[in-house]
């Protein structure tokens, strides 16, 4: 059998303006990936989502899958979905501008302080300032005809005195440079160290006493949001930060989707290639803000979920969405960051947080790092709500942790108007006493969506004030702002007017919500009968996530989302993630607890136990199926 | 100023037919260096040494530098200096067989009985057999799920249970594939692994129980010869040995030439690439011939001096040719062989013997560890002549040694008819009682040159015979076989006739070879002087070098180059430095002793020490000036 040849079709994507030649049958969505660029798409291409919808000049130029994600509106305006339309002639897409995976879009992280806060407080308490990469002086006496010790030799032996050191490793390249630049400095360097094990990986060496900079990223890859520090090694402060979302979400919102996707498509090169891009940026965005030579930033430091830490490295995935659901690896050795295209020193090193198993990652034992549970007395609760819902139990004596899969709804996305925390996400919201709407956009901004903390705002709202029952349908008559929308019912919170767009909640959105939480819920549940501790033995609730700066942990109760109690003891902590990530960075002792804390927690894989499908069903109701759990939520409500 | 165009011309090598576009101005040797033609070269392009003549089509085409170094005959044949020949304009050069510095020719060793025999010897006495490399057959339990350990963690359990390794490491590519491996393989494999420090480094995994092959390399990379071993790692033995000349010749016969050449023509890259690839040739030469597949090889182990080791992985040897004379490293960490351009396994380990200082290289600890003198009560001398002459002496509680930078003569280098033991080599030299020539030949092929133990009989035979007298010189009227030749006189070993090539020794040849011996002779005294040993308190002596299969002891003493003791404490040992590399790839134990060794030896610089000179002067002589010195050498004249 002759193949036939396929004719090649040139699609042109505005208003960027970028051209790509595809085969005929390539589909819009991949076109756009072919060019660079990464638009939405939650469900990873099946046509579920109906995030990547484009406008094209001909509808005749396009072959397009039957869908009931277009309004009237969308289609009368040639709207299509991407990943359903397949190329059958040269054709323009017009992507509008909400589209965009925000690939390249660098959002300003106001969550800084807050982190800082946590991390500093971390670090005071418990951990000495030792960077586990740092600059050493070592000052030589040169050789001597009496003295001819080989230069390499020289150094190291300075080294391991200076240092401690009982193993020093450096490259090939580092010692072939080694002579010449020991002789043309006098026997005066800098020497950048990075832990390797109980070993010294030397990662660069400079003339003369250069100790006074030098830098570190700390990066909370997350699946949604990518968030990076630059760090100041001298002294530990964090001088820069950045956040993005991550592009990888044109591949599909969760990770399993993502998973999926490059199997499917052969793709977990892309996938890892998109993040390390969003890296690269964040970083290279903050160097060149601070005017630092990226040869001067020595080492990156990772925390995420197993299974963007596997796309990171390429590691291999696929057994993270299969029984028995196994990672590659949850203890990951230091790495050349150069071998995975990040773009620091050359020899700069990358280090992962170890991982507990595949739904519990590195950025979950930053939690409990930063978070200090694991040293105290009394039970504390960790709840660390992104894109899944993971949860540890647990005190000095015993961890156990698992992972609620809860989805990503409190990261804003799988949202109509869902955003992260950036300049104009709501981020409280309430109602007045006459009933009005009330709301606070991060920086004051005019108001273009809802972040995590809104969210949960305006969940509990509609709720304690009657606007949504129990089963989170919107009540008959409940109020004057619900109204019939595209997607069914909706509340109407931001009116559209000039200039403004309309934000609203959906029904969709809602149900989004309840279900997120109540994953969280019955997991948390699920912990606690399996340790027989009930809320009245718990002594903290640290909540983690990306909600932004500010959460009212009442309303994480009102919604069921928190075990019923005193709201002093709930702890809103933010990204724990980074603040781990930045503890380990900025003390070798950390990284040694870290990894303590990653091989000694138990982990339950609530995917095989048959009590978690039972809480889950109890919980998707507000605040729950058994109110007496709940007896502080009526208070709210009132 | 502008820069005028300069010409291109196209040098043309006859017979290989290469052709190669120059700068007009470039010397011939240049060109036939660019085009990949190593020509024999031993002062590195000074055209002192006169080995570089090559034939040229028209004289009008190059320029030539004035020189005493060509014959009339040569001169009408248009015989030229390739060092001082700068092209014109295009011209062909016609290389004769004999002028190439047998880059590509591959020489049978016939050294590898002998050394076999030492080498088994070495590791029966001491050393078990404990390979650096090797590969362990692991079969784990595949996760289920209530046991959900990662892949990575899993493999590396049972690693470090199997193995008694503390830590254990990957590069990032064997992660990667790793859970593919496992799961395809039911998680059964066998993992190739070497020793790197205290550590144990993954070099590859294999699915299934594979472990009954496995290859190493042992390298001897000398500076006149490169020797490699073919070693099962499975049995230790050695499967197939090749031997070739070190490319690196053209570019100077000694390695401070070379260091000189590299400096001045900016050619360090060029050094290395061309002793990668003599390694190259040897390795795959010899697994072609054995049909084993590259990757299966999964280590080599160098032993060379010091500047051997520089060149090899391009590390900075300016210095050891320039007061205080430090080399850059002596302990050179295991590094991937991919990173110098030796293939072997990509993740192959490359692992070279620790050396001394600058002149006493890993070539000697692999001596000393071989002939087991670091383990004896009674004193020994160990002196390996190749390139240089290095010296060892002392017992198992102290070690003295010194490099005499002897010169080649004895390996047949700078000397007119020398040549390495090969087949048609004369090995063996004698006056019948008639006094008519005696010799054999190795191979019994006919002669061609004469290799090192041919050379030692032939200065010791003319020098009892009176056809050379004290101080090396011809005698008047002593031999018929003594006539003028192009270099002065000159004594006739095969007179040219149908088919064979006149062989004969020079004054010049003469001359090197007494001063080789000479510096041999005044580092062994300086040496024992410093430690106060005399020669009574010898327990042995072990003479190692390339001499060849043989090598009449008694013959060294006649000539004044070894201390005059009862022949049978005298033992020559080959090629010991292959020998103590093959002993350290197989014996975990023997690396540390030879770390020790390197570590605790004592180094006398005889560049700068005030006795060495007058040692040498008055070794100058057959056998010395203090006639006492040598009471036997007047038995051996009778």
């Amino acid at each position: 059998m002759v193949q036939k040849n396929i004719k090649n079709c040139i699609v042109r994507f505005e208003p960027l303006g970028r051209k790509v030649k595809v085969p005929r049958g390539t589909t819009l969505l991949e076109a756009a990936n072919k060019a660079g660029i990464y638009i939405n798409s939650i469900c990873g291409g099946d046509g579920n989502c109906g995030k990547c919808k484009v406008a094209v000049n001909s509808l005749e130029k396009i072959q397009c899958g039957q869908t009931s994600l277009l309004t009237r509106d969308e289609i009368d305006k040639k709207t299509v979905l991407a990943c359903q339309s397949k190329v059958l002639d040269d054709v323009t897409v017009i992507v509008q501008d909400s589209q965009f995976a925000q690939a390249s879009q660098i959002l300003i992280s106001d969550d800084s302080q807050k982190i800082n806060r946590i991390s500093c407080e971390t670090q005071e308490g418990l951990f000495e300032f030792d960077p586990i990469v740092k600059k050493i002086y070592i000052e030589m006496s040169p050789p001597t005809v009496h003295d001819h010790t080989a230069d390499k030799e020289r150094l190291f032996m300075a080294l391991r005195e200076q240092a401690g050191a009982t193993e020093i490793r450096a490259g090939l390249e580092i010692l072939q440079n080694l002579s010449g630049l020991l002789q043309s400095s006098g026997y005066k360097v800098a020497v950048t160290t990075g832990k390797s094990g109980d070993a010294l990986e030397i990662i660069s060496i400079e003339s003369g006493n250069n100790c006074n900079t030098g830098y570190a990223a700390a990066v909370d890859v997350g699946t949604t949001t990518v968030v990076a520090y630059l760090v100041d090694l001298t002294d530990g402060s964090t001088i820069d930060t950045e956040a993005a979302y991550n592009s990888q979400i044109s591949f599909g919102e969760d990770y399993i989707r993502r998973i999926i996707y490059a199997e499917e498509n052969n793709a977990f090169d892309r996938l890892q290639s998109v993040i390390v891009n969003d890296i690269n940026q964040l970083i290279s965005a903050m160097a060149s803000r601070k005017n630092i030579d990226i040869d001067n930033i020595s080492a990156i430091l990772c925390s995420g979920n197993t299974a963007m830490m596997h796309f990171l490295l390429k590691l291999d995935a696929r057994r993270i969405r299969r029984e028995p659901y196994v990672p590659s690896a949850n203890f990951i050795p230091p790495i050349k960051a150069s071998e995975t295209g990040v773009r620091i020193n050359k020899n700069g090193l990358l280090y992962c947080i170890p991982g507990v198993a595949a739904y519990v990652g590195g950025d979950i034992v930053a939690g409990v790092l930063a978070t200090k549970i694991f040293t105290k007395e009394g039970i504390s609760l960790f709840v660390d709500i992104g894109t899944n819902g993971e949860v540890v139990l647990g005190n000095r004596d015993w961890l156990v942790c698992a992972s609620s899969s809860a989805g990503p709804a409190f990261e804003g996305s799988g949202v109509k108007h869902g955003m992260r925390a950036a300049d104009g996400a709501i981020e409280k919201f309430a109602f007045g006493n006459d009933g009005s709407i009330e709301f606070k956009t991060i920086g004051r901004k005019p108001p273009i969506g809802i972040c995590g903390s809104g969210l949960l705002d305006i969940l509990a709202e509609l709720f304690a004030h009657g606007i949504i029952d129990r089963t989170g349908r919107f009540s008959h008559g409940g109020n004057e702002l619900v109204s019939h929308g595209d997607e069914g019912l909706q509340f109407q919170i931001v009116s559209p007017n000039a200039g403004q767009k309309e934000i609203v909640i959906t029904q969709a959105d809602i149900n989004n919500l309840i279900r997120s939480k109540a994953g969280v819920f019955a997991a948390i549940k699920v912990l606690m009968a399996s340790t027989q501790v009930e809320t009245k033995n718990l002594d903290a609730i640290y909540l983690a996530g990306g909600f932004g700066n500010y959460l009212d942990v009442k309303k994480a109760v009102t919604i069921g989302m928190l075990p019923d109690m005193p709201f002093e003891k709930i702890h809103f902590v933010g990204n724990t993630s980074i603040a781990g990530a930045k503890t380990v960075l900025l003390s070798r002792k950390a990284q040694k607890q870290a990894e303590q804390i990653a091989g000694s927690m138990t982990y339950f894989d609530l995917m095989t136990h048959r009590e978690y499908m039972e809480e889950f069903m109890r919980a998707k109701f507000l605040p729950h199926t058994d109110l007496a759990l709940f007896p502080s939520g009526r208070d709210v409500k009132k």
